[in-house]
């Protein structure tokens, strides 16, 4: 069965859940029309369905390679990206006077999701240059955004972002590129970067690379990071493109999945590039690029859900075997989805998509607020969800498509089948972009920076939403609401640690049992938009009892504190 | 860091946590002295860091091949085999009337648990002829078993199992391949099997196929099947090899992981073969094969999550990376196993793993005390546990080598590293010789005919012990016996359900819940070894503090019947 662009199931989220009309009524956003929004979920989800789903295979069996020191891209690819600049797909959030569609983030997550489900691979070459897009109309000189952001609005031009090198990783304050004034303005840039994905390509343009790198004088740790544009190309004054800078690829990593997609590692000699906002203040114009990139990346992981759970529906409503409750029942269908633990596979996968769909857009619709309004409220929602839709996102790509290898059985294992495919793709996810435990960290720290305040807020909707619930769906209403209470017990245990490795050491379960009853937030929500005991309400009713008490072991697990993790040395641990 | 055999921790397993004394002290296994157990770990324990760990990347990255029709295998792979048989591991808990050792099943588990943790692709050949040296010594007629055993057992041949067809999966049932009398008591059998582990290779020697077929006048369903002995070459009188048998492999599957095993489809065409066992009882001769095979593969499991952990542990003592909380102090090594974050990861790697492989080698404990004594209570003990050892063996090692690859950060999504491989590899553990799923519903169904009679005396046993440790340990006592409690009411309420898909629908659920209660048993049991607050209770504390409460939402999750998940249609489900 080909990939079904879950149009309908945005359509609801946006309208019912999430509530976009919101972000459409403000004056920056007034032409998210409902009409609007439809065109762009029907026009790309056509282009995801009959474009970017069918090169999927292909990027996994003919993977990117670099051949005489240039990147041969997946058969296929090149079209199918084509496909997406001239849709327009790139610039849908970008700024209007460089050509962009000014419209909401929240949008672009869904054009992102789509991209995601129907190819991962593909589609991680347009979140790159959605985030540099965003870095330079912030932080860029007005000549550099005159010069790059029109060609990356258009996909002409593709954008990278060069932040690790072999002995930085999380650490990216721990960096040694170098850049040197050259005293025309520009400066010369040399070091090695890794991982760099899409770091170069055959589908023409420029490749522009924003490198972190340090001036000679730099103060040591991240308060000495400068950002640099540095295009592949240089750039003629008419816009053409000109001699080739001091760069290569030197190789391409060899990965678990995500093959049509080259990761590279970059070598910059003396490369020529120019300074993106003040120098020392790369981290600032970074993060800029890095934030949009982590819900960006919770997105591919709930894309690639997406695709796993179609592909898993499909191969159950198909296969025949052994003798199911429902044979010769209504409502049989002679296939293994009748089998209790195979629907109860599905139907897990599918709560959990629903979940944390709703909280990327939530997020989503949170930056669109901040924007639109300029509230700190809005903006401090948004930096409070970023990380939970980041790793929940990412944490149930995994967990979905390691579940669909399993709806399989043994054709699971087989790569021919598909499958898994989609679990060694998304495995990435939950690394890059910071990983899960770097977001976890980032959530109990930096975000509860405010005393638990957006924490505490958000625990309250919760419950006054569950309070209301009660009346129609009472024990619902009761499970989530006890939930929530749970959970900010498990805030306040938060709050309270003043050293923050107690916190930390608890980060990961903390994140992953607030996601647990945000989603059957989410999930309540939508089982009051039904008069009665609609599919929506069945949903909820698997999710809040089935799934929803993970939480307690996640929140026990996450306010143990440091202390019991040191108790054993690192030589006990080892032993 | 090369692989290191971790002969204490079995050693304290077999000695402290799983009774082996009891095993030696009866007259079957009397020569099991703690001379010859401690012998064994050392060979096999020297045999597998040295011989088959350096094997291992071979495996994957110089798979298994199908060159004009003959399988050459990877790289070192015939040499590694080799010496596995020349140690006589295959022999060691065979019968000695035909060259095997007759030791406890419980060392066998023991060295395969070395021989996964070092390769798993190669380490599944000798499980393999294992389970078929037991099935023929149950099951052969004479004449067979004195061909065959002294092959097998030696080495100079290999085993394998022929269950699967393309449309008889899980479902063996639903085979269809044929039978035919020849008359002079051979069989002429045809037909097509698939996912056949090792269905041939270029050790030199027979490939003896035990193939699943059904008689001309056959029942259908299970009732109608038998089992055949059909070798890749005829035995002539001496022994030596004769012709060609008519069959073939017909191609290798193309895997996710466990590239060194080549997975065949078999093509037999009128091959000869001799029955096992009475003519339509293949099922019986079959079960013995796959019950002793179900709890090797879980042993699988634990193997690798043994190899990702200090593959793991390696990482993490190595790679630098931001500040941590302890340099400068005490213990500090100034690596990222001092991160908060990452130490979790690290402990909870360990204390599963150890969880998993007390419950594993608690079942091989029961298999020989059964054998031993005959004793039906042993033989109802290792019954319940083996699925438990299956599902719960395979779960460790999928989420083992998952944190695994989550500890190396960036690095873990690169092939060369080596962590990915141990998350590819495990990953069809949880899918051969019957699902994880398949395991949980004969747990919750003919594993509980008595009425949850095992079940409850193992939660008795549990309580028991936690009674005990209340006086040192009051809050890790308490802390199991209350998880024990909830594990009963669960039970209680599994017991009750008449219709039995109510107890499917909590199956998998069920057994995790199970796991978890019970590996918080033997935690604490090994807690209780020690005076005062030794590194084993510092683990103890660990895991029942962070991970024993997720049985709360696994038996949630359990206990929830069948009615929700058929609330929602295949066609809802699928919208």
């Amino acid at each position: 069965m080909p990939f079904r662009s879950p149009v309908s199931e945005y359509r609801f989220l946006l309208d019912e859940i999430v509530d976009f009309a919101k972000v459409a009524a403000t004056d920056a956003y007034g032409e998210a029309s409902p009409e609007t929004v439809e065109a762009i979920l029907s026009e790309v989800g056509k282009l995801s369905e009959e474009v970017l789903a069918p090169l999927n295979r292909n990027g996994d069996l003919d993977p990117a390679v670099l051949e005489n020191g240039v990147v041969r891209t997946s058969k296929g690819f090149a079209d199918g990206y084509k496909a997406i600049a001239e849709g327009g797909w790139l610039g849908l959030s970008a700024p209007a006077d460089h050509g962009g569609m000014d419209l909401p983030q929240t949008l672009t997550c869904v054009v992102n999701d789509l991209f995601s489900a129907a190819c991962l691979s593909l589609g991680l070459n347009p979140l790159l240059s959605q985030g540099q897009i965003e870095a330079l109309d912030h932080h860029a000189p007005d000549w550099m955004k005159e010069t790059y952001l029109p060609k990356l609005i258009s996909g002409e031009w593709t954008g990278t972002m060069n932040l690790t090198e072999p002995q930085a990783g999380s650490d990216v304050g721990a960096l040694s590129s170098k850049a040197v004034p050259n005293g025309d303005g520009s400066y010369a840039v040399t070091g090695t970067k890794i991982y760099i994905s899409w770091g170069d390509h055959d589908f023409g343009g420029n490749v522009c690379h924003l490198v972190l790198a340090r001036l000679p004088d730099a103060a040591p740790g991240t308060k000495g990071i400068s950002l640099f544009m540095v295009p592949k190309y240089m750039v003629n004054e008419d816009g053409s493109l000109g001699d080739p800078n001091s760069l290569r690829v030197q190789s391409l990593e060899h990965k678990m999945g995500l093959h049509g997609s080259p990761t590279c590692v970059m070598q910059f000699d003396g490369a020529i590039g120019w300074l993106v906002g003040e120098e020392n203040k790369g981290m600032a114009a970074m993060f800029t690029m890095m934030n949009n990139a982590r819900l960006g990346v919770g997105i591919q992981g709930i894309g690639v859900a997406e695709g796993a759970l179609q592909h898993a529906f499909a191969y159950a409503m198909d296969r025949k075997q052994g003798k199911t409750p429902l044979d010769g029942k209504p409502g049989g269908t002679g296939t293994i989805i009748d089998h209790a633990d195979v629907r109860r596979m599905l139907t897990t996968m599918k709560a959990d998509t629903f979940a944390a769909r709703a909280i990327a857009l939530a997020c989503g619709v949170a930056i669109d607020m901040e924007t639109a309004t300029g509230e700190k409220e809005w903006g401090a929602r948004a930096a409070f969800l970023t990380p939970i839709a980041k790793a929940f996102g990412t944490e149930t790509g995994m967990r979905v498509s390691e579940m669909g290898v399993q709806v399989h059985g043994g054709m699971g294992f087989i790569e021919e089948t598909g499958a898994a495919q989609y679990s060694r793709d998304v495995r990435v996810t939950a690394i890059y972009e910071g990983t899960n435990g770097i977001q976890a960290m980032d959530m109990v720290a930096r975000k509860m920076m405010d005393g638990g305040e957006m924490a505490t807020t958000l625990i309250e909707e919760i419950e006054a939403q569950a309070e209301t619930a009660r009346a129609d769906l009472p024990e619902l209403g009761g499970a989530v609401w006890e939930a929530a209470e749970t959970l900010r017990e498990a805030t306040e245990w938060m709050i309270a640690q003043g050293d923050l490795n107690d916190r930390f050491a608890g980060a990961v379960p903390y994140l992953m049992g607030f996601a647990r009853v945000l989603g059957a937030h989410y999930h309540l929500k939508a089982a009051m938009t039904e008069d009665g005991d609609g599919p929506r309400t069945r949903l909820a009713r698997f999710y809040i009892n089935r799934l929803l008490p993970e939480h307690v072991g996640h929140l026990a697990h996450a306010t143990c504190g440091a202390e019991d993790l040191y108790a054993l040395t690192a030589e006990e641990l080892s032993a």
